[in-house]
C-alpha cells in the first residue's frame, strides 16, 4: 500500500498552493523535541521507517483518484503522478541519545516536498522514540535483570509492531508478540495464563500438563489461587522434571506484594534445592515500581512489563515538532526562526548539526552548531542519510541498533538516567549559531519597532 | 499478511499443551472492562476488526516455518496448518454503550481456539473502544460544535488508522488524515501550517496564495505573528474573495487565550461584515479545555483536537480483560469464576447476556443475566456474530455505526455524560446470576475450609 496519503490534508493543500503560486523555495526543516515528557534524554528510533517511506514515496492511481474527489486541481494531480522526493535528509542514527532542541532529523528540499513528509516523520519518529526511551528507563531501573515486554493486548492497535521494535532498541530482552518476533527476529518469551490453570480441576494438573509439553522451557504461573501454595506445587513439578533430567526454568508472580512474595518463594525453591529456578514478576509494572522492588531487595530475576512500556503511559505522545529553519531564495540562504513570548517556543535558525563531546568515554556536553562550523574534539551526530532523494546511509540491523543504543546509554553519565529529578544535560549553542540568533533577534525587534515588519 | 501470529507466545504454548494433553474442553470467555479509566461509560468499537480476523484466521507456511524455529512440536504444527476458528462469538455491536463488568464480547469455543484469539480481541477492542469513548467525551463537551480530528502526527504509529476510525464512531466530524479519509470515507479537513505563512516574506502574501488556490474553501491560520493583526489581514483577503464572488470559510487560532482571542476576532470579522466566517480553534485541546472554553462563552465554531483524541491521553490504554466463565466437561456446563480478596477482581460465572431497560426512550438500567434467562421489557445487547466459525451478523457501514453511537449516546441520560463526577450507571445482576454466584461462592468457601480445594 502506498503511504503517500499518510499525511495531513493541509500538507496537500499547501502543496497545491505552493505549486500554483510558483513559490516553492528550497527549505530546511528540523525535527526536534522541545521538552522531554519524562526524564532528561531520548533514545532515537524510527528512522528506518522514514527511509523506507522516502524510498517508496509516490502517489498511486487510486490515491490520485481519491484526491480528484477532494477538489484538487487536475493539473496539480498530474504533477503528483510523477512526484518523487528529491531532497536531502540528515539524521541521527537510530539508538542515538538526543536532548531537547537538538535536530534529530533535518530535511532540505523544495518546500512542498519537505511539507508533505512532515506528518509521516512526526508520526513515526515521535512514537518509536517515545517507546525506545521508555524502554531504556525501564531497563535501567532493573539493573541488569531482563525485561520481557508483553504489552500486545494493551498496545494501540496496529502500532504494536513498531512499539515492540522500539522496546527492543531500548534494551528489552524479549517480547510476547509472536508476529514481532517473526518480523524483526526479536526473541519471544511467554509463560502461561491464569485461564490455563483454572481450566483444569487442580492447579498441579495444569502445571504437569505444561511441564510435559515443554519440559525444557517450562515457566509456571503460581499466583492463580495462592502464590505460596503455588510455589510448593511448582517444587513438586520441578522435582518431577529433575527425575526426567530436565530443569524447571522459572515461576511467575503476577499479583500481591511482589517483593515479599518473591523472597518467600525464593526460600521455598532454595530449600527444595531448586536454586536454579528463576522468578519472573509482572503486574502493571513500570520503571518506578521496578526501582522500588529493587530497593526492597526483591528476589526477582526477570520483569514482565506490558501496558506502560507499549503505550508510554502516562505520556503516550512525544510532542516532537518539525520547524522551518531556512529558506533559499534566488540562491540566497535565508535563516528563519520563530520568536515567541514563551522563550521555550522559539526555534533555532539555519542549517545545523549537533556535536557530542566525550570525556574519558563519557558524553559530557553537546553543542548545536551551524552546518559549516566545525567543532573540534567532538563527534557530529547528524549524518547524511538521503541525498537528492536516494538513501545513501548504512542500514544497520535491529540487533546493531540495539547495541548502539546500549553503548550510548552506557556512555551517558548515571546522573542523567535518574528516574526522577535528573538534571538537564548541557546542550550549548556554538559561537556561530549564537551570533546568527542574536543578529536575527535584533533585526526582528528592529523591524517590529520601526514598523517595517508588517507581514 | 496473516494475523495468526499476532498473539502472545503463551497462547501458542498453551495451545500445544492443551493439544498434547488431550485437555481441550469447550470454554466460554468474556471480554469486559472492570473499571472505566475516565467517565462512566464506554462506546464500543473494534468488532469489525475482530470479525475480519476470525474470517481470515489461518497459519501460513511462513508462520509455521517461524514456529518450527521456536521449538514447537512438529505434529502440533501440522495440526496448526489446518487450523480454523470453529467457535461461536456473541458481541455488542460497534457503537453500543457499555458499562463495567458487562460482557462486550463472549467467545465459546474449544479452549485452545478461544485462547489463541484472546490477544487480538484485547488489542483491537481495548484500543478502538478507548478512542471512540474519548471522542464521545470531546464531542459532548463541544455541545454541537464540530470536532475536527488532527492527531496523525502524534498517533501511536500504525495505530493511526483505527484510531481515526474510532474518533469518527465517537462523533468527530472530520479528520486531517488523508489515508483514513480514503480508506474509510471519513470527511477530511485542514487549514494551513505556520511554516506556510513564514515561508512567505509577508503574512498577507501567504493568505493570498492560499485564497487564490482554494477560493471556495479557504481557511486562514491567523496566529503566526499576532492573532489580532492576522485577523485584520484575513478581513482584507476575505473582502478580496467577496469581490470574486467567493466567501472566506474561516480562520484558525492555534495559541494564546482562545476564549478572549475568539471574541476579539469575532468582532473584527463581524465589524467588517464577514459574519459568515467561522472561527476554528486548536492547540492541545481536550474535553476539559473545550468545556471551559464553552463556559467562558468563547466564540468558537469548530475545535481541532489532536494528541489527546488520537492517543487517549492521559489514559492511553483501556484495561479490558478476557476471562474464563464456563468450561464444558463431558457434556456438562461448569461455570467458572474467580474469587479475589479484592472484590473488584472477582469475575461473573456462566454464559451471560446483557439487557438494557429504557424509560421514555432513555436507558435507565442494565441487567447482566445468565444466557437462558429472559428479562422482560428489556433489550438484549449481545447478539450472535459468529456461529461455528462463520460470520453471520450484519456488517454495518462506518456511517451506520457512527449513527448508532450517536443515538445510543443521545439515549444515555446527561448525568452519566458529565466530564467529571458522573455517577455509576446502574448495572444489576439477574436473579439467576445472583443465585449462581452465591452457590459458587459458598462452594468455593466450603471447599477452602474443608481443605478439599487443593488445586
Amino acid at each position: 500500500m502506498s503511504e503517500a496519503l499518510r499525511t495531513d490534508l493541509y500538507q496537500l493543500t499547501m502543496m497545491q498552493a505552493y505549486w500554483r503560486s510558483g513559490h516553492n523555495p528550497h527549505a530546511t526543516f528540523d525535527y526536534f523535541v522541545r521538552k522531554i515528557p519524562i526524564g532528561s534524554y531520548l533514545v532515537t528510533a524510527g528512522l528506518s521507517y522514514v527511509l523506507d517511506y522516502i524510498e517508496n514515496l509516490n502517489f498511486e492511481d487510486d490515491d490520485i483518484e481519491y484526491l480528484k474527489g477532494q477538489d484538487f486541481d487536475n493539473e496539480f494531480l498530474e504533477f503528483l503522478m510523477n512526484f518523487r522526493f528529491t531532497g536531502d535528509i540528515m539524521a541521527m542514527p537510530e539508538g542515538c541519545i538526543a536532548f531537547p532542541l537538538e535536530p534529530i532529523i533535518r530535511v532540505t528540499a523544495p518546500i512542498m516536498e519537505a511539507q508533505l513528509i512532515e506528518t509521516f516523520i512526526l508520526n513515526k519518529m515521535n512514537f518509536s522514540t517515545l517507546i525506545a526511551t521508555k524502554a531504556a528507563r525501564v531497563v535501567y531501573a532493573a539493573k541488569g535483570r531482563a525485561i520481557a515486554e508483553f504489552g500486545l493486548r494493551r498496545a494501540q492497535g496496529d502500532g504494536h509492531l513498531e512499539a515492540t521494535r522500539a522496546t527492543y532498541i531500548g534494551g528489552c530482552a524479549s517480547t510476547s508478540n509472536v508476529l514481532a518476533g517473526k518480523r524483526f527476529g526479536i526473541p519471544v518469551s511467554g509463560t502461561m495464563a491464569h485461564s490455563f490453570v483454572t481450566s483444569f480441576d487442580h492447579e498441579i494438573d495444569s502445571f504437569r500438563a505444561y511441564a510435559d509439553t515443554f519440559p525444557s522451557r517450562c515457566f509456571l504461573l503460581i499466583d492463580t489461587y495462592n502464590s505460596i501454595e503455588g510455589a510448593k506445587k511448582a517444587v513438586i513439578v520441578g522435582k518431577e522434571l529433575e527425575m526426567r533430567g530436565e530443569k524447571l526454568l522459572g515461576v511467575r508472580l503476577d499479583s500481591g506484594d511482589l517483593s515479599e512474595l518473591s523472597k518467600q518463594v525464593r526460600k521455598i525453591l532454595d530449600d527444595a534445592g531448586l536454586t536454579y529456578v528463576k522468578i519472573v514478576a509482572s503486574g502493571d509494572l513500570n520503571e518506578w515500581k521496578i526501582d522500588e522492588l529493587m530497593r526492597k531487595g526483591a528476589r526477582i530475576d526477570m520483569f514482565g512489563v506490558g501496558t506502560e512500556l507499549i503505550t508510554g503511559r502516562p505520556t503516550p505522545a512525544l510532542d516532537g515538532i518539525y520547524k522551518l529553519s531556512e529558506v533559499v531564495e534566488h540562491g540566497r540562504r535565508i535563516p528563519k526562526m520563530k520568536l515567541s513570548e514563551e522563550t521555550v517556543k522559539a526555534t533555532l535558525p539555519g542549517r545545523k548539526n549537533v556535536w557530542r563531546i566525550f570525556d574519558k568515554g563519557k558524553s559530557v556536553k553537546d553543542i548545536i552548531s551551524l552546518d559549516d562550523e566545525g567543532i573540534s574534539n567532538a563527534m557530529p551526530l547528524l549524518g547524511l542519510a538521503v541525498k537528492k532523494g536516494r538513501i545513501i546511509c548504512d542500514r544497520p540491523s535491529l540487533a546493531q541498533i540495539r547495541q548502539t543504543a546500549a553503548e550510548n546509554l552506557l556512555n551517558l553519565p548515571d546522573e542523567y538516567k535518574k528516574q526522577d529529578g535528573a538534571p538537564a544535560y548541557p546542550v550549548e549553542l556554538s559561537p556561530g549559531l549564537i551570533a546568527l540568533r542574536e543578529r536575527m533577534v535584533e533585526r526582528i525587534r528592529r523591524e517590529e519597532i520601526s514598523g517595517i515588519r508588517q507581514h
